[in-house]
C-alpha cells in the first residue's frame, strides 16, 4: 500500500469520484457537477433527484465503502466532443463543460472506474488500495451555486474529509470538535456577549452588555497605554466626500470596499470610512507647521465599515462593521522614524503579554515590484524596509519576510497568529507610509525653514477590538483573563432568608464600590445547578453563601480552573480581603489567581 | 411721532422700500426683487448692476437717509395686469410676480413713495416720521436664490436692522457683537477644539485633540452617572437593513432624514442609523423574558447621522454627524414607569447643576389629535401625559406645556434653553413611548405568566455630546468649567535655563501623574505675551515660573477671572499643594476656584 503525503491529494480526488457514483446509485437521476480535492478532504456538487440531507450521509458513506471494493483503478481515455456529449447525454453540467473545454487546446479526457465515467483532467491514485476505507468521512452538506454564480441554480455540495490513516482522521475530527467548542460565535451566544439580528442584517453584530464591557475594557486599556506615550485622541466623522479619498489615493485602491450613500437632492454623496487615515491627515494639516510639532501622534477608536460579500462573513472576525480599530498615526521626520517604530514594536509586545495573547509572530510584508500597485520609488521602499527589518532585529522579534504583502503606500509589519483551525491569520499591523504624505502634500518646515514631507507610521496594536475579542475568545475558549471577564464574581445565595439577603447585598455593594463586576444568583435552582451555571459562564470567581458563611464571616471562593496556581489548597477569607484581592488582580492584569 | 411696538413691523417694511430705491439710485439698472420685514429688521433682494459688497453698505445707508428726507408717505393704487407690466417693464422679477398675482382673486396694488413705485400688498407706516433715521443700520449682504430655488439666479440680499429708538438699536448691535464672540464655531476655531474640512464635507466636524478631550470627559461623566444607576452599555452597528425600520415604524416617519447606501451586487442596502431605539429594541428581545428582567436600562454613546440640507448646518449645533447621543432606553412595566420617569428627571437636574448649565426649563410636549401622525389610542396618550405632568409637578420643575410637539410614539419632556441670540432651542429630551412596544411586539411575561408589552422611556440627558459642547461654549463664552477644560494648567517658563527646564518638567510630570491636563510654554515670546495667550485660550490656571519661583519653591497661580471667588487675595503655594488642589477641583466638578 502506498500511503505517503504526496499521494493524499490523489486519494481525496479519487474519493470525489467515488462519492459521485455512490450518490447517483442511491439517488437515480441525480447529476454530478464538479468535485475537487480541498484542504483535508474533498467535495462534490450535485443536482439531487429527491432529497439528501446530513442525516443521509452515513448511508452514502456506507455505499462508498461497498463500491470501493468493486473498483480496480482509474482508466484514462481521450474522446472527441461528439463522443463526450454522447457519454454525458444525461448530465447537463458535464455537457456545458465539454462544450467549453472542447474549444481549448488540450484533448478531452474521461476516466472510468468501475461502472462510473467522469469528465476529468486526472490526478487519481495509481493503486486503488491507497484509499483507506476507514480514513475518510462525509462531514456536511451545503448549498453552492453552479460555477459559483448566484444567477445559476443552487446545487447540493457534499463535503468529506480524508487522510491516510484512521489515526489522522480521528485527530482531525477531534480538532474540528474542539474548534467548534472554541468558535467565538458559539461562545458569543453562550456567554451572552453578542448576537446577529435578522432585522439588522448579516455582518453587523450587536454587542450585549457583557460584550460591550469586554470591548470597553480593551478600549480603556489601549487609551491609557497610548496616552502615557503622548498619543492624542481625536474624533472624526464616519462620512466624507469622495474628494478626500481622491486626495489620499484610496479612491484608486479601495473604493469597491467602501459603502457609499445615495446622492441627495443637493448632489451630496458620502463614503463611509473603511479606515481613519485620510481624516487624520486633515488634522495633521491643521496642527502641524514646523519640525517642533513632530512627532505628532493621533489616535482614534472609530467604528469602521467595509463592504463584504455575505459568504465571507465570520462573526466578529470578518464583519461589515463596526470594525472598531484602535487606529493611530504617528507623523515623524526621517530622523525620528526608527526610534518611533521601535517604540511601537515594544508597545506591541507589552500589550500582548498583558492581554495574554500567545503564539504570535511578526511578518515583514514587502512589495513585489513586478506588480504595479506599489507606488513611489524603489529606493525609498528599500530604505523603509531596511529600517523596519533593523527594528525587528534589534527587538529580537520572531519574524518572517514576505513579498507582495505590503500596503500600497509602504512596507509593514503584520502580527500573525494561528486560529483554532490552524490557519494563519493577521490580527494587527504597523505600517510605514512613504507615499501618501507626498501625494496629499502634507508638509512641515524643517530647521532651515525648508518644506519637508513627514513619514507616517500607521498602527493598530489590537487590530480591531471586535476581532481581537473574537480571537481572544477562541484562544482562551471563553476563559477571559480576570480584568476582561464581563462578570468577575458571582455570589451564589443558598436559600431565601432576610438575613442572607442583606449579607449578600452588603458583599455585592462592597464589590461594586471596589470596581468588581459582580452578580448575585438568587434563582430557585439547586446550589449544584447554580455552581455549574457559573462554571458554564466562565466566571473567574464564584462563592456559595449560606448560613455557615453568614455566621463565620469567611468566604471560600471557587476559582476558575485555568486561574488556579497548581498545588494551591482551597482557602477561606473575610469578604473584604477576598474582594480587595480580586480588584487588585484586575488592576494588575494578572494571568493567575493569587487566592 | 408714532413709535410703538405694533408699528415697528411697518417701519421695517417701509425701510425695505427705501433700501430698494436707494440701491437703484446708486446702481442704475439694478432690479429689486422682494423685500419683507423680518425679526429685528428687513431685507431686500437685488440683481445688482455692477458690484455691491459689505464695504458699500455705509454709502447705501447714507443714501437712504438722504432719500428719507424727501419722502412724504406711501400712496396706494390698484392697477390692471397690463398697467403693472408697463410700470415694471424694466424689472423681470416684478413682471413675473405681476403675472402670478394677476391670476389670483385680489387686485394688484402698487405703492408710490417719492419717485419709487413698488408692487406691494401694503403694511407701511402711516406717518413717514415714524421712521427714525438714527435707529436703523444695514448689517450684511448674502447670496439668495430667486424664490429660494437653487435652480434660479443667485441674487444679492442686503440685510438691515431697525428699531424705534437709537438706544434699542445700540443694545441690539451690542448683543450681536457679544453673540459673535460667543459663537461656538468661532470659539471652536480659536480654542483649537474642532474644524470643518472642505475635503471631508459640510456638517461633518472633525474634533481636534482638545475638542475630543471635552467630548470624552462628558462621555466618561455620563457613563459613570448612568452605571451608578444600573444602566448597562451596549454597542450596536450604525448600519441596518430597511426591515428594522419597518418593524419600528420609523420607515413611515423618518426615512427622508436618513442616509442610505447604494445597493451592492447582492442587493444589500443599508440605512445609517439616525437614532439607536430600533437597535436597542432588538437587544430587549434578546435579554428580556419575564417581569423579573425589568426595568432594563440600555445605554449607548453612538455617533448618529442625519440627512440635512447644506443651508441648515450650524457648527456642532446642527450637523450631519457624528451626532453622539447619550442615548438610553429604560424598559419598564406600567407599575414602574412613574418612579423611573421621576428618577430620570432628577438625574437631569443633577447633571445640569454639575456641568454648570443655567437658565433652562422643561417643556411637556403633547400630541395634537387633529394631526394624523400620533399613533395609538387617545386614552393611553392622556394617561402617559398625566404621568409625566405628575412627575414634573412633584419635582417642582419649571415647565410649560405645548401641543403638537410630541414624538410620534408618545409624549415627552424637552429641555429648553435660550441660545446666544435669544432664540429658544431644545438641548435634551426624555420621551415616554406608548406605541412602539406593541408595534414591534416587544413583550415580557407578567407575574401570572401573561404576555405584556413594556413601556419605553427614551432619554438623552445631554442630547448629543457635540451639541451640548457647542451650547456650553456659547453659554460660557469658551470658559469651560475646570473639569471640562481641555487644558487645565499652563506653565509659563520665563527664560531658557537648564535648572528652570528641569524644575518646570518636574512640576509638569507631577501634574500629569495627578491627572491634571498641563502644557508648558517655552516659546520665545515675552512673558506678557505668553500670559495673554493663556488668557485667550481660556486656560483656568496659568503660572509664571522664573528664578524667583525656582528659589522660593512657591508658585503664584493666575486664575481665570470667572473662577475667582470675589475678594479672595492672590496667594502662593508649594507646587504639590497647588496641583493637588486643581486635581481635586476637577474631580469635584466645582464651579469656582478654591485658590
Amino acid at each position: 500500500m502506498l500511503k505517503n503525503d504526496s499521494n493524499i491529494e490523489a486519494v481525496r480526488h479519487s474519493l470525489a469520484h467515488l462519492l459521485a457514483y455512490s450518490v447517483k446509485q442511491l439517488y437515480p437521476g441525480s447529476q454530478n457537477a464538479i468535485g475537487p480535492s480541498i484542504d483535508n478532504g474533498f467535495y462534490q456538487d450535485f443536482e439531487i433527484k429527491g432529497t439528501l440531507g446530513e442525516d443521509d450521509l452515513p448511508k452514502v458513506e456506507q455505499k462508498m465503502k461497498e463500491v470501493l471494493k468493486t473498483w480496480q483503478g482509474f482508466e484514462r481515455r481521450e474522446v472527441s466532443e461528439a463522443e463526450a456529449l454522447e457519454i454525458f447525454s444525461d448530465n447537463k453540467y458535464k455537457q456545458e463543460l465539454v462544450r467549453e473545454f472542447a474549444s481549448g487546446d488540450k484533448p478531452l479526457t474521461i476516466y472510468t472506474s468501475g461502472e462510473f465515467i467522469d469528465l476529468c483532467k486526472g490526478g487519481h491514485v495509481e493503486d486503488i488500495n491507497a484509499i483507506n476505507p476507514d480514513a475518510f468521512k462525509l462531514t456536511k452538506t451545503a448549498g453552492a451555486y453552479w460555477r459559483g454564480d448566484e444567477k445559476n441554480i443552487m446545487l447540493t455540495r457534499i463535503y468529506g474529509v480524508a487522510f491516510n490513516s484512521e489515526n489522522e482522521l480521528a485527530e482531525y475530527l477531534e480538532m474540528l470538535e474542539e474548534a467548534k467548542k472554541r468558535d467565538h460565535r458559539k461562545l458569543g451566544e453562550e456567554l451572552k456577549l453578542f448576537f446577529m439580528s435578522d432585522s439588522v442584517g448579516a455582518g453587523l453584530p450587536l454587542l450585549l452588555p457583557k460584550g460591550e464591557t469586554v470591548k470597553n475594557e480593551l478600549m480603556k486599556y489601549m487609551r491609557a497605554k497610548e496616552e502615557a506615550r503622548d498619543y492624542q485622541y481625536v474624533a472624526t466623522p464616519l462620512l466624507a466626500q469622495r474628494k478626500l479619498y481622491e486626495r489620499s489615493g484610496h479612491a484608486d485602491y479601495y473604493l469597491e470596499n467602501m459603502y457609499a450613500t445615495q446622492e441627495d437632492e443637493e448632489g451630496n454623496q458620502f463614503f463611509i470610512k473603511p479606515m481613519n487615515c485620510p481624516h487624520h491627515h486633515m488634522i495633521y494639516e491643521k496642527l502641524v507647521n514646523s519640525y517642533r510639532d513632530l512627532p505628532l501622534k493621533l489616535s482614534e477608536h472609530a467604528g469602521l465599515y467595509r463592504h463584504e460579500l455575505s459568504g465571507t462573513l465570520t462573526g466578529l472576525i470578518r464583519m461589515r462593521g463596526p470594525i472598531t480599530q484602535n487606529d493611530s498615526h504617528t507623523y515623524v521626520s526621517e530622523e525620528q522614524v526608527e526610534a518611533e517604530f521601535a517604540s511601537i514594536l515594544q508597545l506591541f509586545e507589552e500589550v500582548y503579554a498583558e492581554t495574554g495573547v500567545k503564539d504570535y509572530w511578526f511578518r515583514l510584508s514587502l512589495p513585489d515590484f513586478s506588480k504595479e500597485k506599489y507606488a513611489g520609488n524603489k529606493e525609498k521602499w528599500e530604505w523603509a524596509g531596511n529600517i523596519i527589518r533593523k527594528c525587528l532585529q534589534s527587538a529580537k522579534a520572531d519574524f518572517v519576510e514576505e513579498l507582495d504583502e505590503a500596503a500600497f503606500y509602504g512596507p509593514k509589519v503584520d502580527v500573525q497568529i494561528k486560529n483554532v483551525l490552524g490557519k494563519e491569520d493577521s490580527i494587527a499591523t504597523v505600517q510605514l507610509d512613504i507615499v501618501v504624505p507626498e501625494r496629499m502634500d502634507l508638509t512641515y518646515g524643517d530647521t532651515n525653514g525648508e518644506k519637508q514631507h513627514p513619514l507616517i507610521i500607521h498602527t493598530a496594536i489590537m487590530g480591531s477590538f471586535e476581532r481581537f475579542m473574537g480571537f481572544l475568545l477562541e484562544q482562551t475558549a471563553g476563559k477571559l483573563p480576570i480584568w476582561l471577564a464581563p462578570e468577575q464574581l458571582r455570589l451564589i445565595q443558598v436559600k431565601d432568608s432576610k438575613e442572607l439577603d442583606s449579607f449578600v447585598d452588603k458583599i455585592a455593594t462592597f464589590a461594586q464600590e471596589n470596581g468588581v463586576r459582580v452578580s448575585v444568583d438568587r434563582s430557585n435552582e439547586s446550589v449544584g445547578k447554580k455552581i455549574r451555571t457559573a462554571e458554564m459562564m466562565k466566571v473567574p470567581y464564584s462563592v456559595v453563601i449560606g448560613e455557615k458563611e453568614l455566621e463565620g464571616g469567611q468566604l471560600t471562593p471557587r476559582i476558575r480552573s485555568d486561574l488556579v496556581v497548581e498545588g494551591k489548597p482551597e482557602a477561606s477569607y473575610p469578604y473584604e480581603n477576598f474582594i480587595t484581592t480580586i480588584a487588585n488582580e484586575a488592576r494588575g492584569r494578572v494571568q493567575k489567581s493569587s487566592l
